[in-house]
């Protein structure tokens, strides 16, 4: 029997819970729609939310996920950095990453891009066609050529990230603008997808492509292999033999 | 007349003034080494260190630095976190930066790769042998096939970085290891280079060649391209004509 | 006095002969349109095509050339095997290399990104807007936020390049598709940069902004670091104490 | 039932024939050494040779191929061209490929990274030590930090690629050298491994570290997905407006 994978989708949860209209589209919040839309006999789904303890990612949680799902938008600053540490750890020790539309200005991503993640914006529930760069990734499976999200927000380029290792989609807006929509990174031992598509005031999370690729995308960031980075003082493998420092090569005094 | 270029040489500066071979090495500490090392008309440099009030990084000074170069050992952790913050940020906003030697713990290097920079380490005075994997690129020029410092610490992989935009240098230990030694990021509008010689305890900061790529670095990481990150709500360019939302595609009810 | 950069544009120069439309749009010719719009006094242009002897690609052009600009469409397969060996080892061993619009099916592009270079593609006049993903890039230097072709053939991804080093500018087509348009890679030696603006049919060698980027794009490509690639055999620097094959470790008999 | 992985391992086959001491370290060829050794399950092994019709590699074979393995060095100008050709379709419509050791300047290598692949070399069986700089990537599964060959022909930096898109080994020598060992490239959709180790004179083909990598390599370079590049007439998708030429713009004449 296969082991399943353990997955943890994370949403803020504050939109659903005060705007009535986030409210009807996502009763039970974005990651519940999310979770339901990827269920799959190959994977266990929690959810964790901010305004839970630790928000959810207590250590036991964060030691048995392999997979990690990122949505949050209008609280990224009540996220504990204590908390962001320990995710940004896992994250380098083998845990996979999924970051979500306007998580992109989330503490966590900005952590492991090292770019500030600024872009363009306008939400007036226009046309996006995201192209599929990559038809053979494994992300893009079942895919084809491209999908669109029929009113949505825009976010255009620049994109200050750094250059992504994949470039998966690249979005067409109708007003006017492009925008790198799904972006692979690696850090460390983890796998990082980041994956426009998805707001709240639009049923996003309740498009077949989309809940399509973010299944795609938990398994490709899924690892087996975990493991803490060290830094060890090494002995050496060969034998040494310049152990006498020669001063004199760089043009100053011995006996130092 | 053409501009200088405005070099900033940041330095912890402690083990100079508490190891007496190390004051013996470096009198008037490595960031003066360096900063005399490299001297030449077309760059102004100044310097930096830590137990100045600010780290010696005021505004003023930020404002006016295109390329930085920090040197970190045994203090990386009374760096303030403040001070890390506007360095990131001008490095984003297209101030150079090189970090140096033991510079990859640093809190700015750890916050530019978004990795844990861990390594393999060993201080026995063995040789190393850099080889020089880019010569056709600005960092690398009238340095040669391979240069040796014929006494070092030792780093060894696996060195926990992102994939470097460019691998400049790999380098072979008499111990047996080797390391990526020279390393080109980009953040935001700011060109990262990182070099691994240089250690308090030789005299690697007198070696003609170290000084060499280190003075072409800061030619080739200096820009005159500054701008901020900002997220600019945009007006749409094309005229939209979506703006009614078609809910029944995502299979849910209207009227939200 | 500064070394000026030897420019050498070539071009197809068929469609201008046969086509009386383009003929008016480009009486001389596209190379001499772009060399009149790249003009200045940095820069010791000349001109090279399909139907001179040795495709005006001479040992004696090439060699004096530092940076080459390719424009070929109907006649790809006229350009002898022979002559794209020379431009491709010319490259290697240091010229930059920029290849125009319909020049992603040429032989030497595809020599160089090692794939097929295909697309989609459309001749509709409709309108182009290129994206600045990299505004601190040299090539991207006075171009501002995007710029616009107003009538213009598509290209649209999948686009089957490698991945380029720096994606420079995504394309918005008017039709709803996007293009990576502004890709650059290194090659041996060589910078080389594609551009996608600029058909035959249209009058996209007089914008302005188009001429600006492909000059810019020429002193990016230029390098004064040029070498031939060989492959030394190389004496050991370290002595070397293991001659005596172990073959005990492998499992096989001794005496081999 | 999963189905099994087709794997096809390419040897020129001339040095074993030639050669006493080869005959004797690989009686039956180094593709029946390296079949021996990475035999298994998921595994369906054929073998193909230069010296056989079509060097082996019939439309039937490359058509049945999910991966090819290529180990190539004295004979690389007797393989056909019009081979090549196909076997870098086939590459580029997404069939695996693993090139080993002096492959490095066979034909199909070259077409690949579009550079010379030219390198420095000494054969004088001294000891080589591969770091594993990739421990999470699918290659490396059980390999640990590094692996040694005792005794093995020298290949030594610069290695003449393309930035790999990941470096997975790094190898130190003994004669004082180093060298990108384990390369992986993507080109349309066929996944590339560049792996150094192997050569006619030394067991290492029989070397279970290394047969356990290439074994892992044939798993990571397979893909389900395989399709044509094509270069489609698209029609609009978005309505086009702008047909109507604005030559204006262009400052020149109008009814072209």
């Amino acid at each position: 029997m296969t082991k399943k994978i353990n997955v943890t989708i994370w949403n803020e949860f504050r939109h659903e819970k005060s705007n009535e209209a986030v409210k009807k589209l996502y009763p039970d919040g974005m990651h519940k729609a999310i979770g339901k839309g990827i269920a799959a006999s190959d994977l266990n789904i929690r959810y964790a939310t901010l305004d839970e303890p630790e928000h959810g990612l207590t250590d036991e949680v964060l030691n048995t996920t392999d997979v990690l799902l990122w949505w949050g938008h209008c609280a990224h600053g009540e996220v504990k950095d204590e908390i962001v540490e320990k995710v940004h750890r896992k994250v380098l020790e083998g845990m996979g990453l999924l970051v979500l539309h306007s998580g992109h200005f989330s503490k966590i991503f900005k952590k492991i891009t090292g770019t500030n993640c600024s872009l363009k914006w306008r939400e007036e529930a226009e046309k996006e066609r995201l192209w599929n760069l990559e038809p053979s990734h494994p992300i893009t499976q079942d895919i084809g050529d491209y999908f669109e999200i029929p009113n949505t927000e825009m976010y255009g380029e620049r994109f200050d990230i750094p250059t992504p290792d994949k470039l998966i989609f690249v979005s067409w807006f109708e007003g006017g603008e492009v925008f790198r929509s799904g972006c692979v990174f690696e850090r460390g031992y983890g796998k990082i997808f980041y994956f426009r598509p998805g707001h709240e005031t639009y049923p996003i999370y309740h498009n077949e492509t989309v809940l399509k690729i973010i299944g795609n995308a938990v398994r490709w960031a899924h690892s087996d292999y975990k493991a803490e980075h060290i830094c060890p003082q090494s002995k050496p493998i060969e034998t040494l033999t310049s152990k006498d420092i020669d001063f004199g090569k760089a043009g100053i005094e011995q006996g130092v």
